[in-house]
């Protein structure tokens, strides 16, 4: 009746649990691609028989895409949500992957042993280290240590279209103590993390227009504006010499790393030089007066990531372009407000228009920062409870991505997000050849069984 | 035996000479596309059967591509070389077109009756008007006034890859006192010109490459250099606030437009806010303490023609790319040099890279500007002759563009090129529904015939 004897049933079971996730990796539940539909709904209807298994009355939710897996548990404790998605990335390029995707099977690597398929990582493995810490508390136990909502998405790879409406519709269902969401990584292998600052992102795409056609710049050359130049001057125009984002009020809401973060951050053996090594570079590019860290996880960004004018096939046309565009985004950090942030920005390009152009603007999305309270009792233990299965003590980390559902669930449910996962920096989701450590899974699930532990003797 | 039997020849004969005309056009001598090898054949039998009708002793000339047609005929005076190409573009996009481009016909417009079909202005219509000049001088006079050489090209419109070697090959026998291409326009409807400074273009790729490969701008976006920005900031900097060109040592060789030209060109009824707002524009973005005509003409440009990088597709996606590449070219005046202008080109590019930043260039082609000195008898006597004919002066002009030729007749031969045509800006050649004024034509005609007058009399 001890965590020791649910470690120990997690070990002894790890082969079962490892089939059991083989099973769901096969389902090829691509979200975004309509030929996949039907094996979406395999994978919820797989995902409930297996909840219901384990005594949690779970049902697939219809939305307008792919539905909801929702089960509930009642039970002594805090009531925690789980969240986790069962719909995976499209496979392509196939001719990349070394074998079928959707026959996923254990390989031995030179870093040990890892689970290789789509959805291996992200999610469904991830996913799983949680519903197998379950299973083994209920096994040893015969019931679960809390109050349980699982709360499993088919969207997430295809921009959750149905997750916010669902939620501010089911909201009294949905609203617990706490949320955990298992789609994170470690910060390496050694160190467990709780990620409790996501970045912001706000997308803006800037079409420039002088002349009304394309021109000959032999006719036209020298007397025409040329929206190239007039693109390339407003990009260059959005950080200063020394790293520092131009757009006017930028920085408001932007706040310093909170000094007990910044005291871990600097504990944490972040090999910059291997980080940046490890894609060709060597130095850190952002504002020059932060730490590498910081320029990833706790500091606003500008840039750009897309261009494209004129001709740009091969060999050389001495065209003079009427249009330019350009696709710009931002990571936000703190309280800055995206919509304050676009409409700066958009000023500040049209403020520096010279005669004769025009500049177009299409929104793609704006998302706040999410920074959560990390003084909260529950984080302290499910930290300590993360160190006890670890080499090395968990911290409390930041991601410079945006992982939007986190504050769905504080905005919404005003529900605070745990974003507890055991990835790899490695693990190639979104690519050929997605893999999960074994190590990462059998550790994942056990931690998942400290961490409720910890959590039911609050 | 005057000049004014010759012109009255022309006046009669003009409908069987615009008869003439129509069956070259009907040729569909498509120099780029292998298609219309046997048309490019044709097109040159064709010419070789008409000035042997003339008595020139015309033969087609092998080269590795399309045939020359070069033809002799002795006679007194000065030896003049006249020169015309008897290729055409390519008709896409062939739905733009009002009716079959290879089947010409006169058309009633708004603006006068026009040739309408592909070449009736680039070149075959202008080259048939001194091929018809000479007609009527013979059929009058029954022989010609000065020694004559023929150099008909048929890869004008694909870059001319045979004519340089076929130049240097018989240098011997293409060498004369004078020059006359037949390829470029009027001023205007009333102004007839002599085009005697065209500027050299140099054309320059470089791409940036930063990170190794393509990066998620959530985990390095703030650490990781884009080379976006690089090449954005690289761009802007090759001009300053006035739009004067940065590249050091750019304006060597640059030399002021000569008195006698400015005082002309001063002249000259040049409407630039007609030009621009022709399209879209109102205006002269080049360096401002330049006139337009300076502009175009005289003053050295540099002008992105293409760029590209990261994610240009619909949407949008949060890359930070690995590359970003930009397509650059100059249009040189004066003794500019562009072996030298693409070193520091190049080297100021390099120069500005950050750290982890490389650069890759790619040459495209670098040719030097043309000057004619028009201080030589030959070109005040064919400004009068053409004055005669037209309703004002004729103006020694510059053109914006490049045309290669005129450079290689200088440099290979040492013989002057004479710039001298009748095309309208509004003809759209290399477009659909290219057209050739009947006026272009008939003047035309009567102007050569009075420059030969005038040449023959030196």
């Amino acid at each position: 009746m001890s965590l020791t004897d649910v470690l120990s049933r997690i070990d002894n079971d790890l082969p079962a649990a490892t089939d059991r996730l083989m099973e769901l990796l096969r389902i090829p539940s691509i979200s975004t691609d309509p030929a996949y539909k039907a094996d979406c709904d395999a994978a919820a209807d797989w995902l409930v028989t297996d909840l219901n298994s384990l005594g949690i009355a779970a049902e697939k939710r219809q939305t307008p895409g792919h539905p909801m897996v929702v089960g509930h548990l009642d039970g002594p404790g805090p009531h925690l949500l789980f969240y986790g998605h069962y719909d995976v990335q499209p496979v392509d390029p196939l001719d990349l992957w070394d074998r079928d995707p959707f026959d996923p099977a254990i390989e031995e690597t030179a870093n040990g042993r890892v689970i290789r398929g789509r959805g291996s990582s992200d999610d469904k493995g991830q996913l799983m280290t949680f519903v197998e810490a379950c299973r083994a508390w209920k096994a040893v136990n015969g019931t679960l240590p809390c109050k349980l909502t699982f709360f499993l998405e088919g969207e997430e790879e295809s921009g959750s279209p149905s997750l916010v409406p669902f939620m501010q519709e089911n909201a009294d269902e949905l609203k617990s103590d706490l949320a955990l969401i298992c789609d994170t990584g470690l910060f390496d292998s050694r160190v467990p993390a709780i990620t409790t600052m996501l970045r912001g992102l706000l997308g803006e795409e800037v079409t420039i227009t002088a002349p009304d056609r394309d021109l000959h710049s032999g006719m036209y050359g020298g007397i025409a504006m040329n929206p190239i130049r007039v693109l390339s001057r407003i990009i260059a125009s959005l950080h200063d010499d020394t790293g520092r984002i131009t757009v006017p009020g930028f920085y408001d809401g932007v706040s310093e790393v909170p000094e007990h973060l910044r005291a871990q951050w600097q504990g944490l053996a972040f090999d910059h030089a291997r980080f940046l090594g490890d894609v060709g570079l060597s130095q850190p590019a952002g504002e020059q007066d932060r730490t590498p860290l910081e320029m990833i996880w706790a500091r606003p960004t500008c840039e750009a990531n897309g261009i494209v004018g004129g001709y740009t096939g091969d060999g050389f046309k001495t065209v003079l372009p009427s249009k330019a565009s350009a696709k710009i985004s931002f990571r936000l950090v703190g309280d800055q407000d995206p919509v304050a942030i676009r409409q700066a920005f958009r000023k500040m390009v049209t403020d520096a228009l010279p005669p004769d152009c025009t500049a177009a603007f299409s929104a793609h999305g704006a998302s706040r920062a999410g920074a959560f309270e990390t003084t909260a009792p529950a984080f302290e233990a499910a930290r300590k409870a993360l160190s006890d299965e670890w080499p090395d003590p968990a911290a409390y980390i930041g991601c410079g991505g945006s992982i939007p559902i986190a504050g769905h669930f504080q905005n919404i449910l005003g529900t605070t997000p745990m974003l507890i996962g055991f990835g790899k920096d490695d693990d190639q989701i979104h690519s050929p050849n997605e893999k999960y450590d074994v190590e990462s899974f059998h550790k994942g699930i056990r931690s998942w069984a400290r961490v409720l532990d910890a959590l039911a003797r609050r």
